[in-house]
């Protein structure tokens, strides 16, 4: 049967996170439901990485088996995949998720175990008052960072680590080792993007970079606790895990 | 009694934009009713330009007259007006409202008639898909906008016009002449974002000539429609009102 590979953008505000769990409503399940309405097939998808509750999406990907044969006529075209799920996902939950392209892949793609690169972006907006055009999309400091300690502390993640201080207490992967090979740190203004780019993640590992990174901007910690965290894989040399909501899971390269 | 001069941002999804009216969900009743609370006193605002329902501000300017030294002692600080106004538009709506910052003014400043030039910013993305989280702050053209006819039918606008057919049928406006001092349209990717500058604007004029310049970009009109227009004073010459949620306002000069 021909694989495709969805590239998938959404609004995790609303949602319990990409993988389906039983009586939660989660991004999976919207588009599986969708892709259900669309073929009148029961199709599984494979998605490259289970984002949490509340984090966003613009390059998600995904994989499924189907044969366009088997659809009916008016569908049968590749074309007519995107238009078909996006009007159900669109008509159910109101344009909180969206697919940008399907294309045809060899069967030896697969979302999860192909990608190379996972690249997500924390958005920090770094303001005495509140901004209601970004509180859905930007996590709020009110005293003024160190956006230079926070380059510098950053480059201390870069390369392969044990990150056991930087995961959470459920995180399932068999190893805390992780290799990352890229964070920057733009400003613009009061708006701060970090972007971190890694084969894999563990979980919730950009949101305690992020925060510990927080906690160097503002001065109450610094880089000698990341490499205390590093060397020690305590928590208590990293900061809280910044807010779902700043941040994006950006692009996966294959 | 002292003057002070309040710049807000909000969110306007969820008001009737942003003159009081009765039995509606306004952002100035929510200001007055956060400035009540805070200072226990019925305290009138006067906004610079009534933003229409669902459109949004990040440069609202307003004023008002308060005697600080008749509040409760912890909040006769000038400083403490912003935080105090803020807790409770935060505490009860959210955060979709926020005073970005408060400074006393002279007596003789008003914030409609005093002001000098307006800013508005409508934001189209063009793109053949919805997209989640844009869904909210711009309107989505899916099919391909030409942004050089845009732009040289843009020019046309500039300059003192009668916008008849450039204003809703409720505007209350006494004169359709209007001079506009500038519009600029910038394009980023797919996000398209136009500028329009001018001492004041009629009701809907920023959305029609949006409208009216999305439909030059699509081809389905031209220079000439903008030219009979401003001429003719026919609306069947000037495009649709663009959706609210695109449209800030931006910045306004005094």
């Amino acid at each position: 049967m021909p694989r495709y590979k969805i590239i998938i953008e959404y609004d995790g505000k609303k949602f319990s996170g990409w993988q389906s769990q039983k009586g939660l409503k989660t991004i999976q399940e919207a588009i599986e439901n969708s892709l259900f309405k669309f073929s009148s097939k029961k199709i599984s998808i494979y998605g490259a990485g289970r984002t949490d509750t509340g984090v966003h999406a613009i390059g998600q990907v995904a994989h499924f088996d189907l044969n366009l044969s088997s659809l009916e006529d008016k569908n049968k075209k590749l074309g007519k995949l995107t238009m078909g799920i996006n009007y159900y996902l669109s008509r159910e939950f109101k344009n909180q998720i969206s697919i940008l392209s399907t294309t045809k892949v060899p069967k030896s793609f697969h979302a999860r175990f192909s990608a190379k690169y996972r690249k997500y972006q924390y958005t920090i907006l770094n303001k005495r008052v509140p901004s209601p055009l970004y509180r859905n999309s930007a996590w709020r400091i009110p005293l003024p960072l160190d956006i230079k300690l926070m380059r510098k502390a950053s480059k201390l993640l870069i390369g392969k680590h044990n990150f056991s201080a930087f995961r959470s207490s459920e995180c399932q992967s068999k190893s805390p080792i992780k290799t990352i090979d890229e964070i920057k740190i733009k400003q613009n203004e009061e708006l701060i993007q970090i972007t971190v780019q890694a084969k894999s993640f563990l979980m919730n590992q950009v949101r305690i970079i992020t925060g510990t990174l927080v906690e160097i901007g503002l001065k109450r910690k610094s880089d000698k606790d990341i490499l205390l965290a590093l060397k020690e894989f305590d928590k208590k040399h990293t900061g809280p895990t910044a807010p779902p909501h700043g941040l994006i899971l950006e692009e996966i390269t294959y």
